[in-house]
Protein backbone atom coordinates (compact mmCIF):
# COMPACT_ATOMS: atom_id res chain seq x y z
CA UNK A 1 0.00 0.00 0.00
CA UNK A 2 2.41 3.09 -1.12
CA UNK A 3 2.00 6.46 -0.19
CA UNK A 4 3.02 8.88 -3.05
CA UNK A 5 4.03 12.62 -3.57
CA UNK A 6 2.53 14.57 -6.47
CA UNK A 7 3.70 17.85 -6.94
CA UNK A 8 1.29 20.08 -9.61
CA UNK A 9 1.20 23.48 -10.63
CA UNK A 10 -1.91 25.16 -12.17
CA UNK A 11 -3.71 27.91 -13.70
CA UNK A 12 -6.24 28.88 -10.97
CA UNK A 13 -8.30 31.23 -13.08
CA UNK A 14 -11.14 28.63 -14.54
CA UNK A 15 -11.00 26.72 -11.34
CA UNK A 16 -13.29 26.74 -8.32
CA UNK A 17 -10.01 26.16 -6.22
CA UNK A 18 -8.81 23.44 -4.88
CA UNK A 19 -11.27 21.63 -2.65
CA UNK A 20 -13.71 19.46 -4.61
CA UNK A 21 -17.37 20.86 -4.84
CA UNK A 22 -20.58 19.19 -6.94
CA UNK A 23 -21.02 20.95 -10.27
CA UNK A 24 -18.13 22.59 -9.85
CA UNK A 25 -14.34 22.61 -11.72
CA UNK A 26 -11.87 22.10 -9.46
CA UNK A 27 -8.19 21.40 -9.14
CA UNK A 28 -9.03 18.45 -6.68
CA UNK A 29 -12.08 17.30 -9.12
CA UNK A 30 -9.57 17.40 -12.13
CA UNK A 31 -6.64 15.45 -10.42
CA UNK A 32 -9.35 12.78 -8.97
CA UNK A 33 -10.65 11.97 -12.57
CA UNK A 34 -7.16 11.39 -13.55
CA UNK A 35 -6.14 9.09 -10.83
CA UNK A 36 -9.13 7.16 -11.56
CA UNK A 37 -9.10 7.00 -15.09
CA UNK A 38 -5.52 5.64 -14.60
CA UNK A 39 -5.66 2.96 -11.54
CA UNK A 40 -9.01 2.78 -11.28
CA UNK A 41 -9.12 3.71 -7.88
CA UNK A 42 -11.41 6.52 -6.37
CA UNK A 43 -8.63 8.23 -4.27
CA UNK A 44 -8.19 10.38 -1.20
CA UNK A 45 -6.50 13.35 -2.00
CA UNK A 46 -4.69 15.72 0.79
CA UNK A 47 -3.19 18.90 -0.46
CA UNK A 48 -0.56 21.54 1.57
CA UNK A 49 -3.02 23.95 0.44
CA UNK A 50 -6.57 24.51 0.10
CA UNK A 51 -6.21 27.70 -2.30
CA UNK A 52 -8.57 29.33 -3.39
CA UNK A 53 -10.72 30.14 -6.66
CA UNK A 54 -8.61 32.05 -8.91
CA UNK A 55 -5.25 31.32 -6.86
CA UNK A 56 -2.32 29.73 -9.05
CA UNK A 57 0.32 26.91 -7.60
CA UNK A 58 3.46 26.24 -8.90
CA UNK A 59 4.46 24.00 -6.18
CA UNK A 60 1.22 22.32 -4.73
CA UNK A 61 2.12 18.90 -2.90
CA UNK A 62 -0.58 16.21 -2.75
CA UNK A 63 -0.56 12.77 -0.76
CA UNK A 64 -2.07 10.27 -1.54
CA UNK A 65 -2.50 6.35 -0.47
CA UNK A 66 -2.80 3.81 -3.21
CA UNK A 67 -3.17 0.34 -4.07
CA UNK A 68 -2.30 0.58 -7.48
CA UNK A 69 0.81 -1.07 -7.93
CA UNK A 70 1.77 1.38 -10.70
CA UNK A 71 5.30 2.84 -10.37
CA UNK A 72 6.44 6.63 -10.22
CA UNK A 73 6.76 6.94 -14.44
CA UNK A 74 4.22 5.07 -15.69
CA UNK A 75 1.81 7.13 -13.52
CA UNK A 76 3.67 10.43 -14.02
CA UNK A 77 3.12 9.68 -18.06
CA UNK A 78 -0.55 8.38 -17.70
CA UNK A 79 -1.43 11.26 -15.04
CA UNK A 80 -0.43 14.18 -17.15
CA UNK A 81 -1.79 12.69 -20.32
CA UNK A 82 -5.30 12.71 -18.69
CA UNK A 83 -5.05 16.34 -17.24
CA UNK A 84 -6.45 19.12 -18.84
CA UNK A 85 -3.72 21.83 -19.92
CA UNK A 86 -4.36 24.44 -17.17
CA UNK A 87 -2.97 21.71 -14.58
CA UNK A 88 0.73 19.92 -15.20
CA UNK A 89 1.95 16.69 -12.92
CA UNK A 90 5.28 18.30 -12.14
CA UNK A 91 6.49 15.19 -10.03
CA UNK A 92 5.55 12.20 -8.72
CA UNK A 93 7.88 10.80 -5.56
CA UNK A 94 7.29 8.20 -3.07
CA UNK A 95 6.14 9.00 0.02
CA UNK A 96 6.84 7.59 3.91
CA UNK A 97 3.82 5.73 5.05
CA UNK A 98 1.34 7.72 6.27
CA UNK A 99 3.01 10.95 4.59
CA UNK A 100 -0.05 13.21 4.52
CA UNK A 101 0.25 16.72 2.72
CA UNK A 102 -2.03 18.87 4.74
CA UNK A 103 -0.34 17.62 8.62
CA UNK A 104 3.06 17.15 7.46
CA UNK A 105 4.04 20.38 5.76
CA UNK A 106 6.72 22.39 7.58
CA UNK A 107 6.64 26.03 5.23
CA UNK A 108 5.15 27.14 2.44
CA UNK A 109 6.43 29.66 0.10
CA UNK A 110 3.66 32.37 -1.76
CA UNK A 111 4.61 34.64 -4.18
CA UNK A 112 1.88 37.54 -4.89
CA UNK A 113 2.46 39.81 -8.16
CA UNK A 114 1.07 42.91 -8.81
CA UNK A 115 1.41 44.76 -12.16
CA UNK A 116 2.10 48.40 -11.38
CA UNK A 117 1.71 50.46 -13.98
CA UNK A 118 -1.01 52.85 -15.54
CA UNK A 119 -1.06 50.36 -19.14
CA UNK A 120 -3.26 47.41 -18.08
CA UNK A 121 -1.48 43.93 -18.12
CA UNK A 122 -1.56 42.14 -21.34
CA UNK A 123 0.32 38.04 -21.25
CA UNK A 124 -0.12 37.84 -17.99
CA UNK A 125 -3.47 39.52 -16.72
CA UNK A 126 -4.65 36.44 -15.29
CA UNK A 127 -1.85 36.54 -12.49
CA UNK A 128 -1.29 39.85 -11.71
CA UNK A 129 -3.60 42.81 -9.57
CA UNK A 130 -3.13 45.69 -11.68
CA UNK A 131 -2.59 48.63 -9.18
CA UNK A 132 -2.60 51.71 -11.34
CA UNK A 133 -1.07 54.65 -8.74
CA UNK A 134 3.02 54.15 -8.07
CA UNK A 135 3.98 52.36 -5.42
CA UNK A 136 7.17 52.80 -3.30
CA UNK A 137 8.63 49.17 -3.00
CA UNK A 138 11.24 50.02 -0.80
CA UNK A 139 8.31 51.60 2.38
CA UNK A 140 6.77 48.24 1.52
CA UNK A 141 9.57 46.09 1.71
CA UNK A 142 10.82 48.02 5.32
CA UNK A 143 6.90 47.73 6.87
CA UNK A 144 6.42 44.09 6.09
CA UNK A 145 9.33 43.38 8.27
CA UNK A 146 6.64 43.41 11.27
CA UNK A 147 5.35 40.42 10.14
CA UNK A 148 8.45 38.60 10.29
CA UNK A 149 8.84 36.19 13.27
CA UNK A 150 6.26 34.78 15.77
CA UNK A 151 2.93 37.11 15.95
CA UNK A 152 -0.99 35.89 16.86
CA UNK A 153 -2.37 37.19 13.29
CA UNK A 154 -5.62 37.78 14.49
CA UNK A 155 -6.23 40.78 12.11
CA UNK A 156 -4.93 38.46 8.57
CA UNK A 157 -7.47 35.98 9.00
CA UNK A 158 -11.02 36.36 6.81
CA UNK A 159 -14.35 35.48 8.90
CA UNK A 160 -14.96 31.97 8.04
CA UNK A 161 -12.24 29.50 9.32
CA UNK A 162 -11.62 27.57 12.03
CA UNK A 163 -8.29 27.34 12.99
CA UNK A 164 -7.73 26.77 16.85
CA UNK A 165 -4.98 29.60 17.40
CA UNK A 166 -3.94 32.22 15.08
CA UNK A 167 -0.52 32.65 16.08
CA UNK A 168 2.09 31.81 13.43
CA UNK A 169 5.82 32.38 12.35
CA UNK A 170 6.56 33.87 9.52
CA UNK A 171 10.03 33.74 8.30
CA UNK A 172 10.42 35.71 5.29
CA UNK A 173 8.78 38.72 4.02
CA UNK A 174 10.61 40.23 0.69
CA UNK A 175 9.27 42.80 -1.91
CA UNK A 176 10.86 43.44 -4.67
CA UNK A 177 10.34 44.37 -8.68
CA UNK A 178 10.74 41.19 -10.74
CA UNK A 179 14.08 40.33 -12.69
CA UNK A 180 12.02 41.91 -16.69
CA UNK A 181 13.65 45.17 -17.71
CA UNK A 182 12.02 47.29 -17.30
CA UNK A 183 9.61 45.74 -14.51
CA UNK A 184 6.30 46.69 -13.95
CA UNK A 185 5.89 43.89 -11.76
CA UNK A 186 6.47 43.85 -7.69
CA UNK A 187 6.99 40.26 -6.47
CA UNK A 188 5.65 40.11 -2.51
CA UNK A 189 7.29 37.16 -1.21
CA UNK A 190 5.70 35.73 2.09
CA UNK A 191 6.95 32.36 3.88
CA UNK A 192 5.94 30.74 6.93
CA UNK A 193 4.67 27.64 8.93
CA UNK A 194 1.78 27.98 8.02
CA UNK A 195 -1.25 30.43 7.32
CA UNK A 196 -4.58 31.45 8.16
CA UNK A 197 -7.31 32.01 5.52
CA UNK A 198 -6.52 34.70 2.87
CA UNK A 199 -4.00 35.77 5.28
CA UNK A 200 -1.23 36.49 2.37
CA UNK A 201 -4.08 38.54 0.63
CA UNK A 202 -4.98 40.24 3.98
CA UNK A 203 -0.89 41.07 4.37
CA UNK A 204 -1.04 42.45 0.59
CA UNK A 205 -3.97 44.78 0.95
CA UNK A 206 -2.15 45.77 3.95
CA UNK A 207 1.18 46.58 2.73
CA UNK A 208 0.04 48.52 -0.15
CA UNK A 209 -1.69 50.91 2.23
CA UNK A 210 1.52 51.71 3.11
CA UNK A 211 3.06 51.54 -0.70
CA UNK A 212 0.19 54.04 -1.61
CA UNK A 213 1.27 56.66 0.92
CA UNK A 214 -2.16 56.11 2.49
CA UNK A 215 -0.80 55.00 5.76
CA UNK A 216 2.74 55.68 7.52
CA UNK A 217 5.87 52.58 7.65
CA UNK A 218 4.57 51.70 11.06
CA UNK A 219 1.17 50.73 10.37
CA UNK A 220 1.66 47.29 9.92
CA UNK A 221 2.74 46.50 13.21
CA UNK A 222 -0.23 47.90 14.50
CA UNK A 223 -2.85 46.12 12.31
CA UNK A 224 -1.01 42.91 14.08
CA UNK A 225 -1.30 44.26 17.75
CA UNK A 226 -5.11 45.03 16.92
CA UNK A 227 -6.09 41.45 16.56
CA UNK A 228 -8.80 42.97 14.36
CA UNK A 229 -9.92 41.91 10.78
CA UNK A 230 -11.20 45.62 10.81
CA UNK A 231 -8.10 47.11 11.59
CA UNK A 232 -5.90 45.71 8.22
CA UNK A 233 -6.02 46.53 4.77
CA UNK A 234 -8.50 45.20 2.39
CA UNK A 235 -7.44 41.76 0.94
CA UNK A 236 -5.98 41.94 -2.35
CA UNK A 237 -7.74 39.98 -5.15
CA UNK A 238 -7.05 35.99 -5.20
CA UNK A 239 -5.85 36.02 -9.58
CA UNK A 240 -2.83 37.41 -8.03
CA UNK A 241 -1.66 35.24 -5.66
CA UNK A 242 0.48 31.92 -6.59
CA UNK A 243 1.72 29.03 -4.08
CA UNK A 244 5.34 28.66 -5.08
CA UNK A 245 6.86 25.80 -2.67
CA UNK A 246 6.17 23.52 0.17
CA UNK A 247 8.33 22.08 2.47
CA UNK A 248 8.11 18.94 4.37
CA UNK B 1 -5.56 66.39 -40.39
CA UNK B 2 -3.31 65.09 -38.09
CA UNK B 3 -1.33 61.37 -38.90
CA UNK B 4 -0.80 59.32 -35.58
CA UNK B 5 1.28 56.62 -34.85
CA UNK B 6 -0.49 53.61 -32.21
CA UNK B 7 1.90 51.36 -30.82
CA UNK B 8 -0.29 48.23 -29.58
CA UNK B 9 0.20 44.90 -27.35
CA UNK B 10 -2.13 41.49 -28.32
CA UNK B 11 -2.57 38.21 -26.74
CA UNK B 12 -3.18 36.92 -30.43
CA UNK B 13 -4.55 33.76 -29.07
CA UNK B 14 -8.47 34.34 -29.98
CA UNK B 15 -7.85 36.26 -33.01
CA UNK B 16 -8.06 35.34 -36.40
CA UNK B 17 -4.88 37.48 -36.77
CA UNK B 18 -4.33 41.10 -37.41
CA UNK B 19 -6.06 41.55 -40.73
CA UNK B 20 -9.71 42.33 -40.60
CA UNK B 21 -11.99 39.83 -42.11
CA UNK B 22 -16.04 39.49 -42.09
CA UNK B 23 -17.22 37.51 -39.26
CA UNK B 24 -14.15 36.89 -37.67
CA UNK B 25 -12.70 38.11 -34.70
CA UNK B 26 -9.44 40.84 -35.84
CA UNK B 27 -7.16 42.88 -34.23
CA UNK B 28 -7.71 45.47 -36.61
CA UNK B 29 -11.66 44.76 -36.15
CA UNK B 30 -11.50 45.47 -32.45
CA UNK B 31 -9.13 48.41 -32.96
CA UNK B 32 -11.51 49.73 -35.31
CA UNK B 33 -14.19 49.60 -33.26
CA UNK B 34 -12.80 51.25 -30.51
CA UNK B 35 -11.25 53.95 -32.35
CA UNK B 36 -15.45 54.76 -33.94
CA UNK B 37 -16.68 54.38 -30.73
CA UNK B 38 -14.12 57.18 -29.62
CA UNK B 39 -14.22 59.34 -32.56
CA UNK B 40 -17.10 58.44 -34.33
CA UNK B 41 -14.76 58.11 -37.90
CA UNK B 42 -13.87 54.98 -39.57
CA UNK B 43 -10.40 54.98 -39.81
CA UNK B 44 -8.67 53.61 -42.16
CA UNK B 45 -5.52 51.50 -39.85
CA UNK B 46 -2.06 50.64 -41.25
CA UNK B 47 -0.21 47.95 -39.36
CA UNK B 48 3.50 47.48 -39.33
CA UNK B 49 2.93 43.70 -39.66
CA UNK B 50 0.08 41.26 -40.61
CA UNK B 51 0.53 39.06 -38.03
CA UNK B 52 -1.34 35.71 -38.73
CA UNK B 53 -3.38 33.91 -36.26
CA UNK B 54 -2.46 32.96 -32.85
CA UNK B 55 0.72 35.63 -33.10
CA UNK B 56 1.54 37.59 -30.38
CA UNK B 57 2.70 41.56 -30.13
CA UNK B 58 4.45 43.35 -27.51
CA UNK B 59 4.99 46.72 -29.66
CA UNK B 60 2.88 46.58 -33.02
CA UNK B 61 2.75 49.44 -34.96
CA UNK B 62 -0.33 51.55 -36.40
CA UNK B 63 -0.63 54.78 -38.66
CA UNK B 64 -4.09 56.19 -38.74
CA UNK B 65 -4.95 59.62 -40.50
CA UNK B 66 -8.12 61.02 -38.72
CA UNK B 67 -10.14 64.52 -38.61
CA UNK B 68 -10.65 64.43 -35.22
CA UNK B 69 -9.44 66.73 -33.21
CA UNK B 70 -8.81 64.80 -29.57
CA UNK B 71 -5.47 64.96 -28.38
CA UNK B 72 -3.11 61.99 -27.46
CA UNK B 73 -4.15 62.03 -23.99
CA UNK B 74 -8.05 61.47 -24.67
CA UNK B 75 -7.61 58.99 -27.38
CA UNK B 76 -4.79 56.69 -25.17
CA UNK B 77 -7.59 56.69 -22.34
CA UNK B 78 -10.71 56.76 -24.69
CA UNK B 79 -9.62 54.04 -27.04
CA UNK B 80 -7.83 51.97 -23.99
CA UNK B 81 -11.47 51.76 -22.08
CA UNK B 82 -13.05 50.37 -25.21
CA UNK B 83 -10.50 47.65 -26.25
CA UNK B 84 -11.14 44.18 -24.94
CA UNK B 85 -9.05 42.92 -22.16
CA UNK B 86 -6.31 41.05 -24.80
CA UNK B 87 -5.62 44.16 -26.38
CA UNK B 88 -3.82 46.99 -25.26
CA UNK B 89 -3.37 50.97 -26.14
CA UNK B 90 0.80 51.17 -25.36
CA UNK B 91 1.49 54.75 -26.49
CA UNK B 92 0.17 57.21 -28.87
CA UNK B 93 2.45 59.60 -30.82
CA UNK B 94 2.41 62.08 -33.37
CA UNK B 95 2.98 61.28 -36.68
CA UNK B 96 4.39 63.25 -39.52
CA UNK B 97 2.10 63.87 -42.24
CA UNK B 98 1.65 60.92 -44.74
CA UNK B 99 3.15 58.18 -41.79
CA UNK B 100 2.01 54.58 -43.13
CA UNK B 101 2.94 52.38 -40.42
CA UNK B 102 3.77 49.34 -43.64
CA UNK B 103 5.13 51.45 -45.74
CA UNK B 104 7.66 53.10 -43.19
CA UNK B 105 8.87 50.79 -41.34
CA UNK B 106 12.60 49.96 -41.47
CA UNK B 107 13.35 46.92 -38.73
CA UNK B 108 11.35 44.54 -36.63
CA UNK B 109 12.25 42.30 -33.50
CA UNK B 110 10.64 39.50 -33.43
CA UNK B 111 10.94 36.94 -30.54
CA UNK B 112 10.14 33.07 -30.49
CA UNK B 113 9.65 31.29 -27.33
CA UNK B 114 10.19 27.43 -27.35
CA UNK B 115 9.15 25.47 -23.84
CA UNK B 116 11.84 23.08 -24.03
CA UNK B 117 11.30 20.74 -21.22
CA UNK B 118 9.13 17.28 -21.07
CA UNK B 119 6.76 18.66 -18.93
CA UNK B 120 3.90 20.69 -20.40
CA UNK B 121 4.08 24.61 -19.89
CA UNK B 122 1.23 26.09 -17.82
CA UNK B 123 0.99 29.70 -17.18
CA UNK B 124 2.80 30.95 -20.72
CA UNK B 125 1.76 27.85 -22.40
CA UNK B 126 -0.46 30.14 -25.75
CA UNK B 127 2.85 31.67 -26.21
CA UNK B 128 5.19 29.06 -26.19
CA UNK B 129 6.06 25.81 -28.84
CA UNK B 130 6.25 23.35 -26.53
CA UNK B 131 9.50 20.89 -28.03
CA UNK B 132 10.10 17.66 -25.45
CA UNK B 133 13.26 16.72 -26.65
CA UNK B 134 16.22 18.73 -25.29
CA UNK B 135 17.85 21.44 -28.28
CA UNK B 136 21.36 22.16 -27.97
CA UNK B 137 21.13 26.09 -28.01
CA UNK B 138 24.51 27.07 -29.24
CA UNK B 139 24.62 24.86 -31.99
CA UNK B 140 21.22 26.49 -32.87
CA UNK B 141 22.90 30.16 -32.63
CA UNK B 142 26.03 29.14 -34.61
CA UNK B 143 24.27 27.61 -36.97
CA UNK B 144 21.39 30.66 -37.07
CA UNK B 145 24.65 33.25 -38.13
CA UNK B 146 24.34 31.85 -41.76
CA UNK B 147 20.97 33.40 -41.80
CA UNK B 148 22.62 37.56 -40.59
CA UNK B 149 23.02 39.48 -43.58
CA UNK B 150 21.69 40.26 -47.21
CA UNK B 151 20.41 36.62 -48.51
CA UNK B 152 17.78 35.30 -50.74
CA UNK B 153 15.20 34.27 -48.39
CA UNK B 154 13.05 32.03 -51.28
CA UNK B 155 13.58 29.02 -48.73
CA UNK B 156 12.09 30.63 -46.15
CA UNK B 157 8.53 31.91 -47.70
CA UNK B 158 5.03 30.08 -47.20
CA UNK B 159 3.07 29.71 -50.45
CA UNK B 160 0.52 32.43 -51.07
CA UNK B 161 2.78 35.14 -50.48
CA UNK B 162 3.19 37.77 -53.64
CA UNK B 163 6.54 40.03 -52.55
CA UNK B 164 8.42 41.70 -55.61
CA UNK B 165 11.75 40.34 -54.01
CA UNK B 166 12.50 37.17 -51.64
CA UNK B 167 15.68 39.53 -50.78
CA UNK B 168 16.10 40.27 -47.39
CA UNK B 169 18.86 41.76 -44.90
CA UNK B 170 18.70 39.53 -41.45
CA UNK B 171 20.47 42.08 -39.07
CA UNK B 172 20.75 39.42 -35.66
CA UNK B 173 19.73 35.98 -35.08
CA UNK B 174 20.34 35.52 -31.34
CA UNK B 175 19.32 32.32 -29.34
CA UNK B 176 19.94 32.08 -25.58
CA UNK B 177 17.65 30.36 -22.77
CA UNK B 178 15.89 33.41 -20.74
CA UNK B 179 16.58 34.97 -18.03
CA UNK B 180 14.61 32.87 -15.28
CA UNK B 181 16.60 30.60 -12.96
CA UNK B 182 16.39 27.26 -13.89
CA UNK B 183 15.42 28.10 -16.89
CA UNK B 184 13.46 26.03 -20.00
CA UNK B 185 12.50 28.42 -22.30
CA UNK B 186 14.99 29.12 -25.11
CA UNK B 187 14.28 32.45 -27.03
CA UNK B 188 14.86 32.87 -30.69
CA UNK B 189 15.23 36.96 -31.34
CA UNK B 190 15.22 37.50 -35.00
CA UNK B 191 15.78 41.15 -36.23
CA UNK B 192 15.59 42.57 -39.70
CA UNK B 193 14.43 45.38 -42.10
CA UNK B 194 11.34 42.90 -42.79
CA UNK B 195 10.15 39.63 -43.38
CA UNK B 196 8.38 37.12 -46.30
CA UNK B 197 5.04 35.16 -45.21
CA UNK B 198 6.00 32.93 -41.81
CA UNK B 199 9.80 33.64 -42.85
CA UNK B 200 10.88 33.66 -38.63
CA UNK B 201 8.62 30.62 -37.95
CA UNK B 202 10.31 28.90 -40.52
CA UNK B 203 13.55 30.13 -39.72
CA UNK B 204 12.86 28.69 -36.09
CA UNK B 205 11.74 25.15 -37.54
CA UNK B 206 15.05 24.96 -39.40
CA UNK B 207 17.02 25.84 -36.78
CA UNK B 208 15.46 23.44 -34.40
CA UNK B 209 16.02 20.57 -36.78
CA UNK B 210 20.30 21.32 -35.69
CA UNK B 211 19.23 21.83 -31.98
CA UNK B 212 17.59 18.17 -31.75
CA UNK B 213 20.33 16.83 -33.92
CA UNK B 214 18.89 16.19 -37.11
CA UNK B 215 20.74 18.04 -38.98
CA UNK B 216 24.55 19.23 -39.26
CA UNK B 217 25.35 23.02 -38.06
CA UNK B 218 26.31 23.74 -41.93
CA UNK B 219 22.70 23.02 -42.91
CA UNK B 220 21.18 26.32 -42.78
CA UNK B 221 23.49 27.65 -44.97
CA UNK B 222 22.36 24.90 -47.32
CA UNK B 223 18.85 25.56 -47.51
CA UNK B 224 19.28 29.44 -47.96
CA UNK B 225 21.32 28.36 -51.10
CA UNK B 226 18.66 26.24 -52.14
CA UNK B 227 16.17 28.61 -52.61
CA UNK B 228 13.39 26.05 -52.37
CA UNK B 229 10.83 26.34 -49.36
CA UNK B 230 10.88 22.27 -49.70
CA UNK B 231 14.73 22.69 -48.65
CA UNK B 232 14.11 24.37 -45.00
CA UNK B 233 12.30 22.15 -41.55
CA UNK B 234 8.73 22.73 -40.90
CA UNK B 235 6.72 26.19 -39.91
CA UNK B 236 6.71 26.36 -36.27
CA UNK B 237 3.57 26.93 -34.85
CA UNK B 238 2.08 30.41 -34.67
CA UNK B 239 1.86 31.01 -30.98
CA UNK B 240 5.53 30.93 -29.97
CA UNK B 241 6.02 34.14 -32.16
CA UNK B 242 6.11 37.62 -30.60
CA UNK B 243 6.44 40.77 -32.76
CA UNK B 244 8.76 42.64 -30.03
CA UNK B 245 9.18 46.41 -31.84
CA UNK B 246 9.50 48.29 -35.20
CA UNK B 247 11.59 50.79 -35.63
CA UNK B 248 11.28 53.79 -38.09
Amino acid sequence: MPFWKLTIAYDGTEFSGWQAQPERRTVQGVVKAAWREITGENPRLSASSRTDAGVHAVGQVLGVETQSRLGAEKLFSGINAKLPDDVVLVAVDEAPVGFHATRDAVGKHYRYQIHNQRSRPLLDRRQVWHVTQPLDAAAMHRSGQAMVGEHDFASFQSAGSERETTIRTISLVDIQWSKDQPSACLWIDVQGDGFLYNMVRIIVGTLVEVGLGKRAESWPAEVIAARDRSAAGRTAPPHGLMLLRVEY
